[in-house]
């Protein structure tokens, strides 16, 4: 159903085009009946056939929005065609219901819309439970890579066979050059597997749909914290290249100095993503789109921010039904998440609005607000794409600053809380494959290819590898011993990382430092009494999915015996941040706590999915496996007395300070030993 | 050779895949030299074998434009590659070694570079004359349609058969909407005919090349006034629209306060055209583009401009060899045509620069000026698609303004010169096709088809018909009586319009309307003693081409005995402007002047080629056939006492009130008598 989306369902499918759906004739658009009876004739191929539907769906709403226009996530119009089609496919009911119905829409829908509504309804369903969400850069390649690669891979197609086909390389600097000082880093914003992430984490927990689809445990919470996280990594790699922290979009009145051109061109859609040309006196406008039917004023986002800040300062929110609910300590956050966000359970949006959707909205029409010009969205108005701009970090900056403000009006955690009453980490290093020095980490430039097929939509049999490069690191673990002078207990270890200078050179306070760890990794250990040598593999963090989840061949993806393979995730290859080639110092923060105040009981029993990047993701349809706020314990201001890294550490804490060198280069070469370390285990 | 520019020489060719070249296998780009060999096993086809080369010619400058890359007729390094290119294809010694070198570069050179460069030899070899240039819109679809097309098409060409498929509509609306004001003239701006010609002008009037190609009799007069006609025209345009005509862009450290978005997608480049938004802060800045090798500030084009502007008060221009040339009443207007240009024989480059070249420059680089964001130029960097910008306008309106300064200096013409003794006008009507009234012009909407199949690389088979919609006119003729009391002698009729009011509803002075005035026809009578009556059709116009050479379809292109077809030249569709629904007030105004002022004697005979369309294109390798300044009698001052345009007639004149009717339809549906006027004979 993902498969090439803007041809027609009916011809063949499958990597080897060996696969045809037959569906019923009702279902075929009437422009091509008379092509789908041709090629209903074609013999040899595995078919499927589609059961007839009693009653045809009512699809004329979401069908308003044409199937080559552009699909946003953050346009409520069509946030509420999405909404229908998820209801729509969530309550087919069996297996068999919903892939009718999903074959009734495929042809008719905008296929960026359907895939997103798809791929939700799968992701939960029970009745789809295992199956591995498809990949989107492969089907939809047009959101992902240089526009430029399309006419080159269609020259391979068509001249050379597919043995002799070349493969196309995207250059690294393909959006702009250095002397776009912003563009250092564009190989964060644009990484593939960032992006893919990006997206999927919003099929994980989309914004509109029924409440199973919505109401998840701690889904406002983790729209925080995952941004926040985001955040926190790209101002990492920021100041690997001597860049300063990224600035807060505060004044929606003033030009957007960051001028940003994503050459991203279309294949499927008729219009390519608008640039944004630097320094503009393109400030935000009045939003006025009848294509849309949206009309907002840059006063109605001052206004829900307004209302937004001074619920945060007197701690609490007036609900829809007039009744005024505090922002506490574990649910507060989560309040403010949905509602911020302005998700489908917000819990007022008349009264706070669709701050953060609508931001991403006026800054995506900026070109064109009142569509005098007929031009679509910028990147910033898709999921998939958003991230690539600089101006995402600077807008999702001023919405991390309102959780920021609100965590603040927080009491910080006592000592008791932070604790562990008698266990103390007494070593916490890293130790990097290869490298002969502890507690430094080795990044450099690795090439990948992906087969785009699946998405090279009317371009004949077209296996042709695209190449990328990208940032990823040697394989390294973490060693670390930690002494139990109580009974044997739980423990969850807690690692971090954030740098240890300012864009100045200047040491971090703890105040400022705390929003910049990372989170690295978290798991729980059995400890036993006296010392406890753990062992933790990088491969293995649960903030990553591995690396054959983003590299991934559409072509091997059928194998239905691989099991489920986790898409939402931060990239394994971006799990440590750039760095500098002479080393940027940083520290690593290891923790223990205490597992009695970790754990979480869910009356569902442990989970059966995949759970790879739990602590950006959750786990499918469960509660989320910490029951501490996220970003504990950095996410409340230290307490009194405490200023820095150092004096906030208690027992069951140790900072390593270590060292992040980059190689500028496509080393280390050819590993000598590659599933070993060098060194000796501890 | 046109044929699907991006696709390899040695594939198939002609509409109906039945041509082939065989090429000598040096001659193969090395990444196809297997391919090749497997597709020359190709049987059935009509095969053209290419000769080899003694020598192979050294094209490692050209070939430092990226096949992918945009061309542009303005930057001085793609200019010189293009001199290169031109010499090399002229100076082939006969036509057999001319294919060879065109077979030899095809493939390895950037194919809009290679096209023009094609083009121009095709234009100007005395052994390729009488061949039809090829047209321009067919094979590079890319830089005519709405670029939405092209995912249409792939639909349409994968899913249904040749005689299944669609015609593909292009709206009428589709770079923007009425809330744009300037959009309302988008019908001329973006009119497919209109485009045409301007490319194929530079084709005929190449700027660089050998001297056979580039000094041509007038060129640099005929650079002014086919570009004043341009202005004169989209003016009237403008005024039929409520727009006010166009300002001059004067101040060029101030925002350019239109937008334009193209919408025009890539298929054989990588990159789309940058579009500009309004109103942006985006102004003019100082170029610095290492991949253009081009380096030059907003001051160097202040400097030109002013010394432009200091040689025409002081009447005179420093040549290069030092020495002063006059800028007199008949040479004067050609030198600065050139220098202003800046073709290949300025009179000094060095001195008065690249003003109108560089200039296009600026602006199509405004979004990107030095290169950081690795983005190409906008439509104002090429010939073919810079009229679709409002900005072209604005910029030539200021390039105008120098030549107007210059003729502003001259002498008024006496009555002496503007008369034609014992001649008399005595009457001169329009009659329009199916109309009862006379001295009215009817224009409306018309869609035609074009077949796109040449332009669809890598597409596969695909006749698919595209569909737009433009302004057309109803027939209409001149009626003309003329009393000639002197022996029978020869008289040029000459026909301009202009309109009568201005966009405040005040009657245009002569000193303005001058400027307004458009070329409708010229043609020469013999003048018998006595009364004359003469009739011309609107058909013949001398500035346009016919409507069969704008829509016409490749596939009958080939046809040898349909004779060469011209390809510059005003389309005929467009000659009326668009008048209003309540009816334009315009004056017709008709003069005999005498032919023996007028005529030319050309050393060669008279000329045996296309003539369509002479007053703006001059007849090929000829003398311009019109001994006049272009724009007599309306290219100087009005002689002292003369206000009114009414003041201005002697005898040998008229002036008619006409009005143009715009029907806002698809109207007159059916022309009762498609070939007959309504009316009786005079």
């Amino acid at each position: 159903m993902f498969d090439r989306p803007a041809e027609p369902l009916f011809v063949l499918k499958g990597q080897r085009r060996d696969f045809q759906f037959d569906i019923p004739e009702e279902f075929v658009n009437t422009r091509f009946k008379k092509t789908q009876r041709k090629i209903q004739k074609q013999a040899g191929a595995n078919i499927l056939k589609i059961k007839k539907l009693d009653v045809l769906p009512d699809i004329s709403f979401p069908k308003q929005l044409g199937r080559r226009e552009q699909f946003s996530h953050f346009v409520p119009k069509h946030r509420q065609m999405t909404k229908q089609l998820v209801q729509m496919l969530m309550n087919s009911s069996d297996v068999e219901s919903f892939l009718s119905t999903s074959a009734y829409c495929r042809d008719q829908i905008n296929p960026f819309m359907y895939s997103y509504a798809l791929a939700v309804a799968i992701q939960h369903r029970r009745d789809t439970m295992g199956l591995t969400l498809p990949h989107v850069p492969s089907f939809f390649p047009e959101r992902f890579f240089d526009g430029s690669v399309f006419s080159k891979v269609r020259n391979e197609v068509f001249n050379a066979a597919a043995e002799d086909r070349d493969v196309i390389a995207i250059p690294r600097d393909f959006t702009a050059s250095d002397l776009e000082p912003e563009h250092r880093v564009a190989y964060f914003r644009e990484d593939i597997g960032v992006n893919l992430h990006h997206w999927n984490w919003h099929v994980y927990y989309p914004g509109v749909g029924g409440p199973e689809v919505v109401a998840k445990d701690r889904r406002g919470e983790l729209f925080y914290y995952m941004h926040a996280q985001l955040l926190a990594r790209y101002n990492f790699d920021r100041l690997s290249n001597n860049l300063a922290r990224v600035q807060r979009l505060l004044n929606w009145r003033k030009p957007i100095e960051e001028g940003y051109f994503p050459k991203l061109n279309a294949i499927i859609a008729t219009r390519v993503w608008q640039p944004r040309p630097a320094n503009s006196v393109l400030k935000l406008s009045d939003i006025s789109r009848d294509d849309m039917q949206l009309d907002f004023d840059i006063l109605d986002l001052e206004r829900w921010r307004d209302r937004i800040y001074a619920a945060i300062s007197s701690g609490k929110v007036l609900a829809e039904n007039n009744t005024y609910v505090p922002l506490d300590d574990y649910t507060g956050i989560d309040i403010l998440g949905n509602m911020i966000e302005r998700s489908d359970i917000s819990i007022n949006s008349n009264l706070y609005g669709d701050l953060h959707g609508l931001g991403h909205v006026a800054i995506a029409l900026v070109h064109d607000p009142d569509h005098k010009h007929l031009e679509q969205a910028g990147v910033m108005g898709a999921v998939e794409t958003a991230m690539r701009d600089p101006v995402f970090y600077r807008w999702h900056s001023f919405i991390n600053d309102m959780f920021v403000a609100h965590k603040q009006t927080l009491q910080p955690y006592t000592e008791q809380e932070l604790g562990f009453r008698n266990v103390q980490v007494v070593r916490a290093d890293v130790e990097t494959q290869y490298l002969d020095v502890l507690n430094e980490f080795s990044t450099f430039w690795e090439e990948d290819d992906f087969n785009v097929d699946r998405g090279l939509d009317f371009m004949g049999n077209g296996t042709v590898r695209v190449r990328i490069t990208h940032l990823t690191h040697t394989p390294f673990r973490y060693l670390i011993q930690v002494n139990n002078a109580g009974p044997p207990r739980i423990g969850t270890v807690r690692i971090f990382m954030a740098p240890h200078f300012d864009e100045r050179g200047i040491q971090l306070t703890l105040r400022d430092q705390r929003q910049h760890f990372i989170e690295m990794d978290k798991f729980q250990v059995r400890l036993q009494t006296g010392p406890n040598q753990i062992e933790r593999l990088s491969r293995l963090s649960s903030v990553t999915i591995p690396r054959e989840n983003t590299f991934r061949d559409p072509a091997q993806e059928l194998n239905a015996d691989a099991g489920e393979m986790c898409t939402c995730g931060w990239p394994q290859h971006m799990l440590v941040p750039r760095g500098k080639v002479k080393g940027l110092p940083a520290d690593l923060f290891v923790m223990v706590s205490d597992g009695a105040g970790d754990q979480v009981r869910d009356p569902q029993g442990p989970p059966n999915t995949c759970t790879d990047a739990h602590s950006l993701c959750g786990i499918r349809n469960r509660m989320y496996p910490d029951r501490r706020p996220m970003g504990y314990p950095f996410d409340r201001l230290p307490r009194a007395g405490v200023t820095t890294l150092q004096e906030f550490l208690l027992p069951n804490m140790m900072v390593t300070p270590v060292v992040i060198r980059h190689t500028d280069g496509f080393a280390p070469a050819a590993p000598p030993t590659p599933t070993r370390f060098l060194r000796l285990q501890p």
